[in-house]
């Protein structure tokens, strides 16, 4: 029997393989678990078939979560574990409650005294700061960047000043189609010595994780001739950004 | 054949089953590396024995690698991969070159073109995101905040100021023997409601992750009577702290 808990459980980034990203010990959590609270009831299911093949779908109990579901709501998903049954929570990509409305349901746990008990599994933030070779002992996500030219110039001034300033990474994202947009932004904005690295597509069979000073972007982008060229630089698939001196 | 790489291998945070989390990918990995990089020889031997026991650890070749290491030594650890062999770095505990010198080696290699393998494990820092309920599109990890009392409060001020500025989640750690004495100090420094998450011995039997405001937790510290019951509250080993509001 699995000890009754909010188990927060991450997925795999893109279509690769589970024993890949996720330990064994995550598919003996998953069995014991009836209730889920997922973004996406279908690729919950998905995911789920995927780990545990014979799993009986029908005899689980989904509830959906996304930024629209009422905060009285989500307080209910929480029911079966106060009655003493295990519940999972399953993210879209990656690591549950990082970067997703997850987050809301374990601080309600966390307030109520109920045991939160985080699984393993990628996290494009921790894959990144790792294969960057940038500083790892402080280092800050900040999520998407302002959309208004102005503002995202003036944030990404601000913590360039911080790479210099705190020796501190930073890392970013973008929308993948804009992941080029943001390049060419950066490489405008950033000092010709501050370093960028580009990590895409992490874990799957593109993944491509590449560190190089604005400088030899900028000389590497400006001879590409072609769209095709530069976006084997700059891939338009999920990716992160990150920059230190 | 493994393809040549220089692969960051994640282990176990203190003494838990491999297969609790590590990927079994991350075995099909190690078996294929026989030159590998390491903070402890020992330590790395002990590692490789327990995910693969049939494996020839005199057939295997070890570079140490610390805060004394030369960087010119640094250098040379990269060769096999130049000539076509994969290459792998294990970290002390949890994942390498995120709080390790292994960020070096990494750099160098970025610098030199070659692939960069980061594989997945256990972060303390991404899990106790996860299960604290805070901020996970914006958080900041320090690493050890200064020593001198002076300044240790004028940055857990600056800190909090940040929790509430900008919305982002801050995290910190403390040698384990001195977590009592860090855990008093926040609770001396910070806003009655602002919220701090202690998570501890994460993924290991003896995993707590607790998140209570400044008030909360002097009112239970101020009512444990005893050393013991104090250590209950915040226990003497390897933990990790968050603040948000």
């Amino acid at each position: 029997m699995l000890e009754p808990a909010l188990y927060l459980i991450p997925v795999t980034l893109g279509d690769t393989p589970i024993d890949q990203v996720l330990p064994t010990y995550n598919r003996q959590v998953i069995v014991g678990i009836r209730h889920f609270i997922v973004e996406n009831v279908r690729s919950a299911r998905r995911f789920l078939k995927k780990v545990e093949p014979t799993i009986d779908i029908d005899s689980l109990q989904f509830s959906e979560l996304n930024q629209h579901t009422d905060r009285k709501l989500i307080d209910t998903y929480l029911n079966p574990l106060r009655e003493g049954e295990p519940v999972g929570i399953i993210s879209e990509a990656g690591c549950p409650a990082v970067a997703d409305p997850g987050a809301d349901v374990v601080a309600i746990a966390q307030r109520c005294g109920l045991r939160v008990v985080p699984l393993v599994g990628p996290s494009s933030i921790i894959l990144s700061v790792m294969a960057s070779g940038f500083n790892g002992q402080s280092f800050a996500f900040h999520g998407y960047l302002p959309i208004e030219e102005g503002l995202r110039i003036q944030r990404l001034k601000q913590l360039e000043a911080r790479v210099y300033a705190e020796d501190q990474t930073q890392l970013f994202i973008e929308t993948p189609y804009r992941n080029l947009k943001l390049m060419q932004t950066l490489l405008q904005v950033l000092r010709p010595q501050t370093r960028i690295s580009l990590a895409a597509d992490i874990t799957c069979p593109d993944e491509s994780i590449h560190t190089r000073t604005v400088s030899e972007w900028k000389k590497l982008l400006g001879a590409a001739r072609t769209d095709e060229e530069r976006q084997r630089l700059v891939p338009r698939c999920p990716a992160i950004f990150l920059i230190y001196k």
